[in-house]
């Protein structure tokens, strides 16, 4: 029985069905950016170590400074200036201040700084403050970022350019990520040619090779490609047998021919456990997918276009589970510019590119014919028409899945 | 002088004064994910080469299924079926059908696919069509998708796995790409100890060189660490200039002391132009930027929050200039959960968190001091306070930045 399962129905599956590979690695915080945290980090130090000024001034007792003015300033005793990278080991005692840099170590006693554009130094060893200060102003106290035992991140969250500092900042100079999946890439059907060649008429150029190896390195996976399969079950289930031992996932695109894709799912099935057969969307109905050896292998529509655009949310999904990683979209709400219509029955995707007008971003529908690859570069991002919706009307809002944070301009 | 710029004349001052690296690269189709396209890319043939069928079904000329229903259908004479990969040398008579796979050729004389799920076969090589097609249905044509000097991408985009199935489409295996800039990165100050020391009291960890290689790498540059530099204008000198000679663009990060912004504005100007000294913004104020040898200079705040953020702006805008790219940033609009106050005259930007309540994307500020660098990964994005608004209220709709398109779950 051929099992179609709703796009919520088929994500919900693939994170039951699919565990975190069980072999971690350890790396050097100089390559854990674009990697996934393996375990939780737990704090052990304190950050900062000790009490420090946020300003250029003078650390003093703040209760020496209450009252006082421009008109009456308090006067305080200079002492011992702290120094850059150096402790304060001194005491500071009532009447007195210090001067600290932004960043130096706060002197025993002090519990405010003053900063320099509200001081006076007199010359005479005082310096006159023309603004009181409160306890704590302008200080960072031992631990305030950061404690033994605080939970700085969790497993799971792949790592930007800001999660490395605050991992420096702790001293983490190695760490457990989890191995990049090694995706294999199967791409059949008797007309494709490889890209480098001209093709006659009749073939087409294996778009979907190229594209999935770029787009599986995007999701944080290792890719490797098994070159083009013709249209013949023996030969794709040799190929498939290959690409199963030495990878971690697996993606089977193209064969859009009834009998391929009847063959992709009767080798998944002598191997393994099929899980959908079809998913109710538009494009990208004819998605099939199953798991082998406990690796999820992906039946992917022929058309570059709709291969792309399901990748992108399943593959992308089970790719990050054996990672051990689950995320979801930041969806954007724009104005629909057009009409787009839809009466199919299942959950419809479209590309749209998006511009702002009178403060609001709007979404304009790119048309285009399935299957046309070069729509999809024009699109900042898609919204999706549920199932049970007829369309979406001119000046709806949709929520869109955005490509990119970034709009070249 | 000092000339303290606002966030906007310093963007564009950068976008004024930086001229694209004169050199490109030539890489492969399979290298040329994540770079920034050095050329307008014009497609010279076309995409598909010939008419194709999007369906599994029979060509036909639609003229013939015309007023056919499932109670009086048409008949069509079957003729010989078209099998992928080759092309259809032959011409369809009127009367006539020939069995055509999804993405096979079209023979001549059909202007029209029927899609199979309409078809039946009634065996004496007669088949029977139920539903009329228009012409040009289940049908995309010789250069539907791109035709010989239509441009497919402009200069500057950067790419990302899509576009490389349309290039991969038109048969692109190798192009131009900007090189990729050297950034040399040279943190300052005497507290600082490389990340793998543990601190003593008053000395803290070298944050900003591996934060901002990891930021620079993100913006597609390659990073190249000068180390910690001591508080001395002669060092820090003699190590400016190696960097200058050996890279394209130098960030000189730390020396939160007055005296050493001082020492960086002066080697700066004794080498080139300084183009501003200071931002009118928080967190960032204390961020110089000048050029000399055509190439910029950033002198970034200390406290690594700081130092992240105005990269984040500027850095990037100075680095996808060197490679010929502009763009700007995606903002969704959030409601703030709760009141931020700002009276300082500059331009005051703070991170949030987002999370959805009753369809709508709430944005809650997240509260620290300056420099704590922890609180940076909690965030999801940030938002602005103009210099000339007191702060935000509660309920007010905030345009959001974000730093992913993603959110962990």
């Amino acid at each position: 029985m051929l099992t179609v399962l709703t796009p919520h129905e088929a994500l919900s599956l693939i994170k039951e069905k699919i565990a975190p590979l069980p072999r971690m690695e350890e790396v050097s915080l100089g390559h854990a950016s674009g990697r996934v945290l393996g375990k939780d980090i737990k704090a052990t130090e304190y950050v900062p170590g000790f009490d420090r000024s946020t300003v250029d001034g003078y650390a003093l007792k703040a209760s020496d400074s209450f009252g006082c003015s421009e008109a009456i300033p308090a006067l305080l005793m200079k002492t011992a200036a702290v120094a850059m990278g150096e402790s304060a080991d001194f005491t500071l005692s009532e009447g007195c201040c210090a001067y600290v840099p932004t960043g130096g170590a706060l002197p025993k006693g002090a519990d405010a700084v003053a900063m320099i554009e509200y001081c006076e130094d007199f010359g005479c060893g005082e310096i006159g403050l023309s603004k009181a200060v409160a306890p704590g102003e302008n200080i960072i106290f031992k631990g305030d970022d950061v404690y033994p035992g605080k939970l700085i991140m969790k497993k799971g969250r792949r790592l930007q350019s800001r999660d490395i500092g605050s991992l420096a900042a702790m001293g983490v100079v190695a760490l457990n990520v989890a191995r990049r999946p090694i995706v294999g890439i199967i791409s059949t059907g008797d007309e494709l040619v490889a890209p480098t060649e001209v093709p006659k008429d009749g073939q087409v150029r294996d778009i979907n090779s190229p594209m999935l190896e770029a787009l599986v390195q995007e999701f944080g996976a290792e890719s490797r490609l098994y070159g083009i399969v013709r249209d013949e079950e023996a030969l794709l289930a040799e190929v498939l047998d290959k690409a199963l031992a030495e990878c971690d996932c697996v993606l089977i695109s193209g064969g859009s021919s009834v009998g391929t894709k009847d063959a992709t799912g009767r080798i998944i099935e002598s191997r393994g456990e099929m899980l959908f057969h079809g998913i109710a969307m538009k494009p990208g109905k004819p998605t099939i997918m199953g798991m082998a050896k406990g690796k999820p292998i992906f039946g992917l529509p022929g058309h570059p276009g709709a291969a792309w655009f399901v990748s992108r949310i399943f593959v992308r999904c089970a790719i990050e589970k054996l990672m051990g990683r689950e995320s979801a979209p930041i969806t954007l709400p724009a104005i629909l510019t057009e009409s787009v219509s839809a009466n199919h029955g299942r959950a419809q995707y479209g590309g749209v590119s998006l511009f702002m007008k009178d403060g609001a971003w709007q979404a304009s529908p790119i048309r285009s014919k399935s299957g046309l690859i070069s729509s999809l570069c024009a699109a900042d991002g898609f919204f999706c028409i549920p199932r049970d919706k007829e369309g979406c009307a001119a000046g709806e809002t949709v929520e869109v899945t955005l490509y990119s944070t970034y709009q070249e301009i």
